[in-house]
């Protein structure tokens, strides 16, 4: 009965799955687009929602002996809704599936790996001002949190990663490399409750924030594209030129306090947004982030028309990031 | 860092679990209702939508010795439509996340479990009218797809579990115990592509079907409350007249070709709906049934005002069927 067959094939990167996955689901009688950050849903009755669905694994995007429970329902929620940051959506509402190996619950006393983890979830939920509105647990091998995110753009269009044009400027909202400078810091035993210091980073790891109000505030700015900073600077900047099909030429690498170059190329989970704007927007774009009292925008650079163009500080830059090898 | 406490904890069932979920997130300034098959999203410019996530999870809800992977992928897109055919709703949309273990993947041969998942994801989507407008694929030590789906409910209000009255009339809309015997039959090492007797419920097992036709006619016609059978009839008829507040007394039990009584009452992932309607309105259902061309609906029983009496046959009814045990 339709058990896999045997063989071997090459392992698949996880954009190539993703292209194998929008080939099976398009030879059917649907036309779907799930190339960009977030998906657009029409609603019958009027306005339109903007979803994705991020996950979250234990032993593969998180060690729950460097994090805790809650730390991976935080994690796993604000990783969804940075999604939604990219399209510059507002949050409406999130859904959480959740799958925990019955080991876990046993070593985990009071109430167990499931409502820390949901406890992780509700305060993130709070402070991004998205409610759950539900849910589904069960047990298996492992901590798995799959995290729904639905939002709305207010009736005006979501950013896609496919606006960008040469000459405009490339901006990020924050430097990078944080998140993976405070896992380096947690595996060699240093990060506290709360960074006393601004190298340490291990709060950036474990609780990470997602730029919503910047998304919208660059949305209602009209900013050409975005992405968010998931996967690794480097890596994320590729995708957003390969959907735009553009180039780009940087002469900025912010990287974050105690955290190294490379961290802040490869590292991923800094959730910062690489915005693209006109270069006549600049300064009114700065001027919102100021006057909504937000983090003013860094200059990393320009695109350029030619797609092979890919260059920081005149060097190529290699697509580094942080993609599952599947297989 | 916060890791686990040390600890033991009785085991919580899955219905506890999700009442202290509930709590954890209403301890903040928002409110939710995780008690119904789904949950309802206003949407800003307009609109409602009705969404609910369910996950699949190899080992725990199906075993690859069994059923394909495409087969799982097919299970799981049912199973979370079934929760908008008990509201009443029309899908609008699904996102698939996908776990898949490496070991699976190497074993899988030509596309690999991920792509057979997605296969089997796809035809559910054209045989429901369900697109899949978002994704995510994780590695991760087992296979776990989690499905979220959102419908609407074209402007009407969807239907609820809390809506049964006494005097009310119980109805199904077919027999109950297939899935369950197939699972048996499958382990038996019997079962065919597809049935060549009535007997052979591997079909069943394998590819049920979420009964949304059902479920909007039943909307349409104004039923009073509805659930869908995914973890056994007798369970959820007891969580229906829970959320209620009622009770039940029943007099007949549609047993599935070649299941057993017992398999009807605790079996699970029929997914037929059990429908509670006011006895004017009996004959215009079974009407608009048959004028729809959907098989007739069973009669069961009546609903009893006293919550207590939760009767079948005159006797007791247990609260048979499948929840987790997590922990």
């Amino acid at each position: 009965v339709g058990s896999p067959k045997l063989g071997r094939t090459p392992p698949l990167t996880e954009d190539e799955t993703l292209e194998r996955i929008r080939h099976t689901l398009e030879s059917g009688t649907q036309s779907v687009d799930l190339r960009d950050d977030a998906a657009v849903v029409d609603i019958p009755g009027g306005g339109s929602l903007v979803v994705s669905v991020d996950s979250v694994v234990e032993g593969v995007h998180v060690d729950l002996s460097l994090c805790s429970p809650a730390d991976v329902g935080w994690k796993a929620l604000m990783g969804a809704l940075s999604d939604l940051a990219a399209m510059g959506a507002r949050p409406v509402g999130a859904l959480v599936a959740l799958c925990v190996a019955p080991g876990l619950e046993e070593g985990a006393g009071e109430g167990g790996v499931t409502l820390g983890v949901m406890e992780g979830v509700a305060e993130a939920s709070r402070t991004a001002g998205c409610p759950v509105v539900g849910g589904d647990v069960s047990s298996g091998g492992e901590l798995v949190v799959a995290v729904t995110v639905m939002g709305t753009v207010d009736g005006d269009l979501p950013v896609m990663r496919t606006g960008a044009r040469g000459g405009d400027v490339v901006l990020l909202t924050g430097p990078c490399g944080g998140s993976a400078a405070g896992l380096r810091q947690l595996r060699a035993g240093g990060g506290g409750e709360r960074a006393a210091e601004a190298a340490d980073q291990s709060w950036a790891y474990r609780r990470p924030v997602a730029r919503l109000r910047e998304g919208t505030t660059a949305r209602l700015c009209g900013v050409h594209a975005m992405i968010d900073v998931s996967d690794g600077l480097a890596l994320d900047l590729h995708r957003l030129a390969n959907a735009s099909n553009v180039g780009f030429d940087l002469d900025a690498l912010p990287v974050a306090d105690g955290a190294t170059p490379d961290e802040a190329l490869g590292g991923g989970e800094d959730y910062e947004l690489v915005m693209v704007v006109g270069p006549a927007d600049v300064d009114a774009l700065i001027g919102a982030f100021t006057s909504e009292g937000l983090r003013p925008p860094l200059r990393l650079g320009v695109i350029a028309d030619d797609p092979d163009h890919r260059v920081l500080h005149g060097e190529p830059l290699g697509q580094l990031g942080w993609q599952h090898r599947l297989g």
